[in-house]
């Protein structure tokens, strides 16, 4: 293979398909760039694409002493490879052949803690670490993703030129990267992102699932209906692609091939995280945590089938109450519906954001993450827009949902919204994304919730006392005592 | 204080009113007992109530080394303290008096995976380890609680006869103890049965929130309607205890007790935990998950007082479209999705033992577990007694949802519970437990969900393949290509 007519730039190492896009995107946009893989047959495929793709300054290497020594210094490495152990592998493979003041770049899932557990182990080598997520998938690998790089600032600073070009680049907005903050705020801030896709891809989902199962759409309407979406205040990629999909014909049988798709849905860690933090955080995202529940319960399919069998064989459908419908209200109904949903579900994973930041004083900047969303990644939205802006006017907006745009715009929609997960309910279809939004949005916004019963019953039986309405203080009231007199 | 005239059969240390209550439990029924507590002055206080309730045979001490030469070899010491670090502390103060054989026995809510760490730790020392959750409050451990003890079976064996007493003994049932398994087993499922503790309270309160804020039920009427269903298939220690909360007049002011106490709920680390692990173990758990973010929005008061001012000032409340309701007719639905949605939670409960018995294992029997459910602990109801026949008849049930009774009784109430939470949606009253359940229920028993089109999402925009309906093999599409194509 060739060798750089000088040291290149930076290196990458793991050429998966995401590794490869991203090293030709820097080596496009004029940055020389050395890779390496385990694999060597990956090496030289990344080699082969560099070429066709417009003779890109890209090098391979199939060691890694070579790989890192054709970085010029201080050197910079991005990783790409699997979350976990193999991480720690590539860091031990490479951190032999570094010297003090370079930096290692993990561009992976990672969970946050781990960055931070790496970050520390490579200081005492007197190298740096970023944990860097890196979202919009192949495409945006190649073309343009939306990258959230956190931990040594320094490091941030060698690589800025880089990643301000190689980013997607967003008109009026720049490009779909920041320096995020320190420690594992980079992989903190991309696993939210993930938690939040989730949401928005389960709201599609119910969405698409009102207006097939309920208004009996044809994918043809289908892909009518999220094609106009995509032209209003919910334009964005997943509405984008579930049009597209929509259209697509089976190349294996007749009709459509989203018709044939097993409805079983895979999953990665980043869901999970999520969910988890959010309990630990004691912030409430049952959005969120209803779109990783509508997963586990899409991977029983075995039992769903049976257990369709048992209830219909128990007379379950004829007490069903589904009324007629309008197509073209429902179409309407169902957009407010989905958009109001993501108000609530944007609310939760932002709130998470603030909760983490405060707990390890990362000092994020709310409407700076939603701006580098607005392009690159798998949640881009105009609605991102919406949010920056709501953050600019507040940034300390206590929630979404009380901002002066957003609460506006959620009021506008609310009847419809109820009505579409009315409809839902009584036709025996589940939407458990939007039900829990609109719960979650009639908690927030509600005065007085009937936690005062909880909190009377956590007094009468575990003497955890209560405070009261009226007056200051911690109450605790003998429940069962007085009770029991009164019945005697 | 009084030495006993021989070693004692047990002894017990934290005397906190549960370590109180449950060594004067042990003593009542016949074993003597020592106890022992950092702060001496419990340890007078707990020798005093002893004397004063009947003379029992319990002697206190003010050493650890005097306490624990006390008792009888084998020595037993159960621990009542605070989880986490009180617990590591009150071991290391036991064991350099405990010899080898002796066992040590955690009655607190502990996390499972420390009570392995520890029981690691004894062996090492010769001693032998359990951890037992202990559900009942303060009343429940003075008169019967329900106890799970998982660990050492060996040290099982030989406190049993005490155990088999000292629980909640349920007529036809027997005593509520069982040996639950290995490991952590006794505090995992402990943990879950908190969760489940969760949902329960939280369907009271929804149901309790419907009948008043929609149906305009008086404290009176609410005290009635509960009673009433204290009556019949909800009969349990949660209704009884919240019809006597409608019952009690508040002895600082006018009126109710009830209304003057804040609607903010407190919590303790079971309920997050619950819910960790059911992302862990990849159950879905939406009614406990909802349990757990209403608490978190009831801590909210101030954000929700503002909310409602900001909702109000955009028009929220002219648009809602609350029907008149007959108030006989809601409060027999609102008893009839209340008796559905815990099913519901109650299925997620046990499956979560069930997934966690298999990663771990532990070999857990969900039948003996309802059984031991039955009396002594929060949880308590008539319905545990039908979950633990639904296991009689099917060890292997996959969801309690699919068992011929349940789902005959869900049938039977799904026209009511939809009922009741379309009216709560249409009042703009959140019923989120509820909704949850109900989504729960809609999702598990639907042979076909919409996630197909997430499936097909995700192989767009990250090729992760998806499988077909009608054929085996994974499979990926070039949607992005296809569609493109197509639009040119």
């Amino acid at each position: 293979m060739a060798a750089p007519p000088k040291p290149t730039r930076i290196g990458l190492a793991g050429l998966a398909v995401m590794g490869q896009n991203l090293a030709l995107n820097i080596a496009e946009k004029g940055f020389p760039i050395s890779v390496y893989n385990r694999t060597t047959s990956k090496v030289d495929e990344t080699v082969e694409r560099a070429k066709k793709e417009g003779n890109l300054p890209l090098y391979g290497f199939h060691d890694p002493q070579s790989f890192v020594k054709s970085i010029q210094k201080p050197r910079v490495v991005i990783m790409l490879v699997k979350a976990g152990a193999p991480v720690d592998q590539t860091i031990k493979t490479l951190s032999v052949h570094l010297e003090k003041g370079d930096c290692i770049i993990d561009g992976g899932n990672e969970w946050y803690e781990n960055t931070e557990r790496r970050e520390k182990a490579m200081a005492e080598l007197g190298l740096l670490y970023l944990g860097m997520g890196v979202s919009g998938g192949e495409e945006g690998a190649r073309y343009g993703p939306s990258m959230m790089p956190g931990g040594s600032f320094e490091a941030y600073k060698y690589i800025e030129d880089i990643l301000l070009k190689v980013s997607a680049q967003v008109p009026d907005s720049g490009p779909c990267v920041t320096y995020i903050g320190k420690g594992g705020s980079g992989n903190f801030v991309k696993m939210i992102h993930n938690g939040i896709e989730y949401g928005d891809m389960q709201l599609i989902a119910e969405a698409y699932d009102v207006l097939k199962s309920v208004g009996k759409l044809s994918n043809e309407e289908l892909q009518k209906a999220f094609s106009e979406w995509n032209k209003g205040e919910l334009l964005s990629f997943l509405i984008e692609i579930t049009a597209d999909i929509f259209g697509i014909k089976d190349d294996k049988g007749d009709g459509y091939l989203v018709d044939k798709v097993l409805d079983k849905t895979g999953m990665k860690g980043t869901g999970k995280w999520t969910v988890q933090q959010a309990a630990e955080l004691s912030v409430a995202a049952p959005t969120i945590e209803s779109s990783l529940d509508a997963r586990f319960l899409s991977g029983l399919k075995d039992e769903r089938v049976k257990a369709a069998k048992v209830f219909k064989s128990a007379g379950f459908e004829d007490s069903l109450n589904a009324p007629e419908v309008d197509k073209a209200k429902l179409i309407d109904d169902v957009r407010q519906a989905l958009y109001a949903s993501k108000i609530c579900s944007y609310a939760q994973g932002m709130n998470l954001i603030r909760a983490k930041s405060i707990e390890q004083g990362w000092d994020l900047k709310l409407g700076e993450l939603a701006r580098i969303w607005k392009g690159g990644c798998i949640i881009r939205a105009v609605f991102l827009d919406r949010i920056k802006k709501a953050y600019d006017r507040n940034a300390d907006l206590a929630n979404l949902l009380v901002d002066p745009e957003f609460s506006k715009e959620i009021v506008e929609r609310q009847s419809a919204w109820r009505r579409v997960v009315c409809l839902a309910i009584n036709s025996g279809i589940s939407t458990p994304g939007m039900s829990a939004s609109l719960a979650y949005f009639d908690s927030y916004r509600r005065e007085s919730l009937p936690a005062n019963l909880v909190q009377a019953q956590r007094d009468y039986f575990g003497a955890h006392t209560y405070e009261r309405t009226d007056m200051e203080g911690t109450f605790h009231t003998e429940w069962f005592k007085i009770a029991k007199q009164s019945k005697i």
